[in-house]
């Protein structure tokens, strides 16, 4: 048999999507499996014990982060990744993260079962904590791995309940002893969902993003005037929450008139004193905007800074920001996105090339390795909640195309590209 | 010495809230006592110890009201009455609410002093809870003793603690034994800070509110969409705190147009799920409205749920609202509130006819007894803060008015009004 004509087994990949979907599935369909908790040591061990049953070689490194390495006829080579991560948001879905480890199994399987030795070898990964709902920051397993975090201080990084990293590590029995540094990668790919409405709307079945876009965080800080609501004239007040209001229709406008599909969006405020009979007096609130060019993100910025500032003197109001957090976006590898556009065609899927708007794993490893990702459709363009899904057909159609760019990266000769 | 010529001890009057202001104080230089707290405890002690210097009759009812009564010539007619409350806000001010009760004490203080016996009996009350921070509903003790609310209701009402009312009122020892229900009354007189800027601003020293507004509350909850926000493209949002934030403004913009000096305020606001990185799935907010008229109030409010519904739907959200609370508005009575602006004319002071924008314990006072408030300036309009300040000139003028037309009530023959 050709390698170019493997394909995955449909039902096999369901079925181990719905194995994992019952460790820490809620009620209404979703799931909640935060990293290092019960249940996210419950999925583990369920992945080690199917890598196992294929013979791979499991190692567990100082981050939790679990390998399954098929060898490759070139063991010297440096090998193929592929992966994602199995932990997921408070309330999240069944899909974010876990279809990259899955499909990422399935090929393996496939490969297993046909009895192909591949040239190089392939590696498995679930990188730990990428959701970072628990512990921040997020992307942390691959971020450690990557040289982008440092070890001893995602160790004390704590939940709410006050316990740490490394220590739920080790309660869980994933605080490995290999130290949590990259080796050499020929090539990474993470099958992921799309978590956008874009596929599911245009009923194409695979995205090529290009890369992913940058991700700035900022925190408003405005200051009104609390005061008793009866007794203070509506000309005489200084209300922060209908400043605050003004300023996060700003960060809608802004974003919706700026060029090249930028986003913005206030997830988070606070409101103080927050009582109903007391006129705010403080509120914050965080911006998060998201652009494939920074210095569109930055423009924006700049434009809502402005407006900010004007609303603020026009109501009597202080306002302050400040930059919480910025990431560059980042660019696949053009060759392996290629690859991915080339491999979904032939295998008859229409792809559609589009940029991620969330971070990934692939955010660290396209940093040290050439990285690209295949996106399937999320239905509604849901994710983040419980009501996230994805067709089988699509997750199949995504595991497939893993398939047949990881054999043909580790079908290649040579060195590092 | 004619009752019209007699005048309060300004100094007296000042060292007596300088004294109050040290129990619960704050470094700010404002006041945390909370009903029933310790403070609360060593503030009544005082009073009473103070009112016990007097030789007043000191009582104390089953809801820990604490009435000093001070015989008049004329036993069995109706006293007249004056007070407020001890209670502050958390962090509020020096003057809400403990201005009454030092300016009744002063009226006390004066005619003890000169040995002045009333026709009608005097008494001075102070009214638990009124300021219901700490337990609801606020104007707590005055509405069981007006028979507005039930004892056994109120009695178990918890603070955020767990502890309730009763066994708050048995361990600072103020559970009384006498019924908490309202005898007959001659008139009610309570001096209060006006809590809003408009004496200050036109620099007259004694406001005359001919009521108390009306004031209904209001819950909204908007139902949007959650989702990971970088890979949701603005148009494809329905971002519930986007759309909240335009109600927010639609709030302030029908009370700002309206009519009667009307006010709205959105003073508490929850976010869901309130993560910088997701869209806003659903926001609750409180709506309170303020009017002398409660035709405009209600009118006032339809608007604004026709603004919801438009918003709501241009953003393909759901909007839900609800009437969590109404009080109708109260007329002081004619004849008293003509009283207080004659007495304050007579003793020199520019008077303003006005209404109070803020509950009181006059409130429930009003639907038993002849009832009327005095305000004084609020200087910059700031109430239930720290800052809250009134001048000592401003508070001598208002027990001023307090003194001559508490007097000239208890002089007044024949029985109730």
């Amino acid at each position: 048999m050709q390698i170019s004509q493997l394909r995955v087994n449909a039902v096999r990949l369901k079925d181990s999507l719905e194995a994992m979907a019952r460790i820490g599935g809620t009620a209404q369909g979703g799931m909640h499996r935060l990293a290092l908790s019960d249940e996210d040591r419950e999925a583990r061990d369920l992945l080690v014990k199917w890598l196992e049953e294929l013979d791979l070689q499991v190692t567990v490194d100082q981050m939790g982060n679990i390998f399954g390495r098929r060898a490759g006829m070139r063991e010297d080579l440096p090998p193929v990744l592929m992966g994602s991560h199995l932990d997921t948001q408070p309330f999240g879905g069944r899909f974010d993260g876990v279809l990259g480890v899955m499909g990422a199994l399935e090929v393996m399987r496939t490969l297993h079962q046909h009895g192909l030795r591949t040239y190089r070898p392939l590696v498995l990964c679930n990188w730990t904590n990428e959701e970072g709902s628990r512990f921040s920051p997020a992307v942390m397993g691959s971020g450690v791995w990557t040289g982008r975090l440092k070890l001893e201080e995602v160790y004390s990084s704590k939940d709410t309940g006050g316990l740490s990293v490394k220590e739920e590590l080790g309660r869980i029995g994933y605080l490995g002893e290999t130290p949590c540094r990259a080796f050499p990668v020929h090539a990474y790919y993470e099958l992921h969902v799309e978590q956008g409405p874009v596929l599911d709307r245009m009923g194409i079945p695979i995205g090529v993003p290009k890369g992913i876009v940058c991700i700035h965080w900022y925190r408003v800080l405005v200051q009104g005037e609390s005061n008793q609501v009866g007794p203070t004239p509506m000309e005489s007040r200084h209300d922060a929450l209908c400043a605050a209001s003004e300023m996060i229709l700003h960060v809608e406008k802004v974003a919706r008139d700026a060029q090249g599909g930028l986003v913005a969006t206030v997830g988070r405020i606070q409101n103080h004193p927050d009582s109903p009979n007391i006129i705010p007096g403080k509120v914050s609130f965080t911006v998060d905007i998201r652009s494939w060019q920074e210095a569109l993100a930055l423009k924006a910025w700049q434009e809502m800074e402005e407006k900010f500032r004007d609303t603020a003197s026009q109501r009597g109001c202080q306002v302050k920001t400040e930059v919480a957090w910025r990431v560059d976006h980042v660019e696949f590898h053009p060759r392996l996105v290629k690859a991915v556009r080339e491999k979904a065609q032939s295998l008859g899927y229409k792809t559609l090339e589009m940029q991620s708007g969330a971070g990934h794993d692939a955010s660290y490893m396209a940093m040290i390795a050439p990285t690209a990702m295949i996106f399937v459709p999320s239905i509604g363009g849901r994710s983040h909640v419980e009501v996230e899904n994805t067709s089988w057909e699509h997750c199949e159609a995504g595991a497939n195309v893993l398939l047949q760019c990881a054999l043909a990266s580790a079908q290649e000769e040579g060195g590092n590209h």
